[in-house]
Formats: C-alpha cells, structure tokens, sequence
C-alpha cells in the first residue's frame, strides 16, 4: 500500500469513528434526560473514571492506555459539553420558556 | 431503554471506537514510515486541515462541526505524538542504534 491507498483508509476509519462519536452523543443526551426526568445526580466522577478504565482494558493496541485517555478526555470534555447546553423544553420553568442547563453532566 | 441499557450501549460503542483508534494508529505510523523511506517531507498542515474538514463533511449529527473539530484535534495530536516518538531500527546512524524520530509527523 502506498501513501495514498493508507490515506483512503484512514479517510474511512474517520468516516466510521464519526458514526460512532455521533451515536455516543446521541446515547450520553439520553442519559442526561434519564437523570433529570428521576432527578438522579447527574455528576458521577467515577462513571467516568470508570468508562476510561474500561477503554483502556478493551484495548489491543498499538495505541498506550495513555494515549487513548489522552483522547477520552477530549470525548468524555464534549460530551460534557453538549449534554451541559441542551435545551430542556419539559423542565419547566415560572415564566414557561425553555430551560438551559447549566450545570455538568456526565454519561 | 433505562439509565444501564443506554450506558451499556456506550461501552460497546466504546469498544468499537477504540479498535477503529487503534487501526487509525496503525495507519498512521505506516504513513509516517512510507514518507521517510521516500524522503517525502512529513509534516503537511494542509493535509491535517483536510482531515477536519472530511469529518466535518460526512458528519450527520447531533455533535456539530466544532464538537468534532474538538475531539479530531486531540486525536491528531496523539496520532503525531506516536509517530514522533516511533523507534525507527532502520534509519541508521553512526553509531548503529536506533534513531528516535523527534520532528513531527501527521498523516
């Protein structure tokens, strides 16, 4: 394989690892509304400890558990962040208009 | 699905993220090894600006294009790092060891 044709498979990695990111929003927005609609605590610092665990365990490499916290904390940052800025139309507020969240959420 | 199913759906999302990681990895040092063999010069800022921009493009959401941005940036820069740090046995060098690469690489 020369340059190219790896090029054209990292392009397609990208393309599936995409997929994925977007499913894992879609999953972690879900937990957010779970949480709020039982008023569970949304916060849970060793959910996340625990989902880097379990990526690093999972592993086969090349990549170093290192590297790929490396990474999950850049995932499990955004994660945060789009669960964190979703509007919550069913919150319910005094003057009845849409609720931002601002508080942190975890998946 | 309740609050386990959904995280239960992460973790196996999790797993297939990190095996797709992992390939991506590979591919990239391979990349990284042609480009030395060929004396091609390594660092190529356009092609990392092209990467963004393809996942970017073949994205279909919830996580908008700065999401994604965000987590690919990360995942560049440890990408570059393995790359940088590769121990290349076949460099060659005057005293005959291993050559660490220490300029920087992208794919």
């Amino acid at each position: 394989m020369d340059i190219s044709d790896w090029r054209d498979k990292i392009d397609d990695l990208d393309r599936r690892l995409v997929a994925l990111l977007n499913q894992r929003a879609t999953a972690a927005v879900e937990v957010g509304r779970l949480k709020r609609a039982a008023c569970l605590p949304i916060y849970e610092p060793e959910r996340e400890k625990q989902v880097v665990a379990n990526i690093q365990q999972s592993s086969k490499g090349p990549l170093a558990p290192r590297d790929l916290a490396q990474i999950y904390e850049r995932i499990i940052d955004v994660m945060r962040s789009i669960q964190k800025n979703e509007i919550v139309p069913d919150a319910g507020n005094a003057e009845g208009h849409e609720t931002e969240i601002d508080s942190q959420f975890e998946d």
